[in-house]
């Protein structure tokens, strides 16, 4: 699989309307790459992967489906540090570094110590076909302090409005791979490592099984 | 190449926007399928692949670059016959033969005797970044009648707004490869013969060169 192609399973409002019962196996994202986001199954938890080959589950068991998510296998074409204050700061920094990126989708990922990540989880859907809007209402909210781990995101330009989630996306993990979750809002504890990339070509797979 | 998948080159909204100077050479396109509908550089031209293996180049020269196109491998699922008074009515043949099918891309081709096809032809921009409107307006139009050719079209769902020809886009040639273009209306002499199919994966390849 080539590099910083972004492969996406299903679109993000086909799960908004709760279409959230069938999906792919995990092993079908694997072979998506090795940065990446999603959901499982009902909307049950977030989902995280990373370079080490692990998609982890933030809540759910390993073996399960997905009918959303997004990755690409990631080769980061700039590296950088920076000190963030809060989430918009990264937002600046990648339009700074990616200056006539807007209409193309980013890959990046940050490693360090986090001073605060504040992160929702969805917990799972009432009942199958409950609209994400109520999964959302079931949410669990956490902010960790003084935290090491890795924060794995996505950019998709304002075109792709209803397909994937526009503007940044961003999923944490903890260095111990115990806490976790959709980001809210981040600060980081001076310096962490940036990594990005820009990807030009993106991959598209619909459910066939739910209209 | 996996048969029924939709590969795109840009998106509509920025050819739209006039992004139509550079773009990728048509054997690129080529390789994308045999089933497929682009312009030319400049937006000088319609473009059709059919799958006899040739693009044909309503307007101008065979070597050139194309800003757009969108094409598959084409595989048909479904082979039928049909009488058609109206562009619509193949709106509603499509729907009442992929029911479920509303949120997946579509491929489809007409082959027969059409009593009317009238068609558009873009005559290119008048300055590079000209944006569509502008030639649109410059366009031929031309009505064709009692002749025999193929029409070749994709039906997009709502979600590509802005990204593809949302709902049905068909391009028409004639038998003699003498006339065609993007098809305003049309209507069958008798039945000709349609076939179509369902394609739920997509790949997008955006331009590099052009914000």
């Amino acid at each position: 699989m080539a590099h910083n192609e972004i492969h996406q399973y299903s679109i993000v409002s086909a799960l908004m309307d709760g279409v959230a019962s069938h999906g792919v196996p995990i092993s079908t994202i694997l072979a998506y790459g090795d940065h990446g986001l999603g959901t499982f199954r009902h909307m049950d938890g977030e989902m995280i992967m990373k370079a080490d080959g692990s998609i982890i589950p933030i809540d759910p068991p390993r073996n399960t489906m997905t009918p959303f998510a997004s990755a690409t296998r990631f080769q980061p074409t700039v590296k950088t540090k920076a000190s963030l204050k809060a989430k918009q700061d990264l937002a600046d920094l990648l339009e700074s570094v990616f200056p006539s990126g807007r209409n193309h989708f980013l890959a990046f990922r940050m490693d360090g110590l986090f001073s605060s990540v504040h992160v929702r989880t969805a917990a799972g859907q009432g009942s199958p076909r409950d609209q994400m809007p109520g999964a959302v209402e079931r949410q669990t909210t956490h902010t960790f302090h003084s935290i090491r781990g890795t924060v794995i995101g996505f950019r998709a330009p304002e075109y792709v409005t209803g397909i994937n989630v526009v503007g940044n996306h961003l999923h944490f993990i903890s260095e111990d791979r115990q806490r976790g979750g959709h980001i809210l809002a981040l600060e980081t504890e001076g310096e962490v490592d940036v990594q990005a990339a820009s990807l030009s070509k993106f991959h598209l797979e619909l459910p066939t099984e739910d209209e």
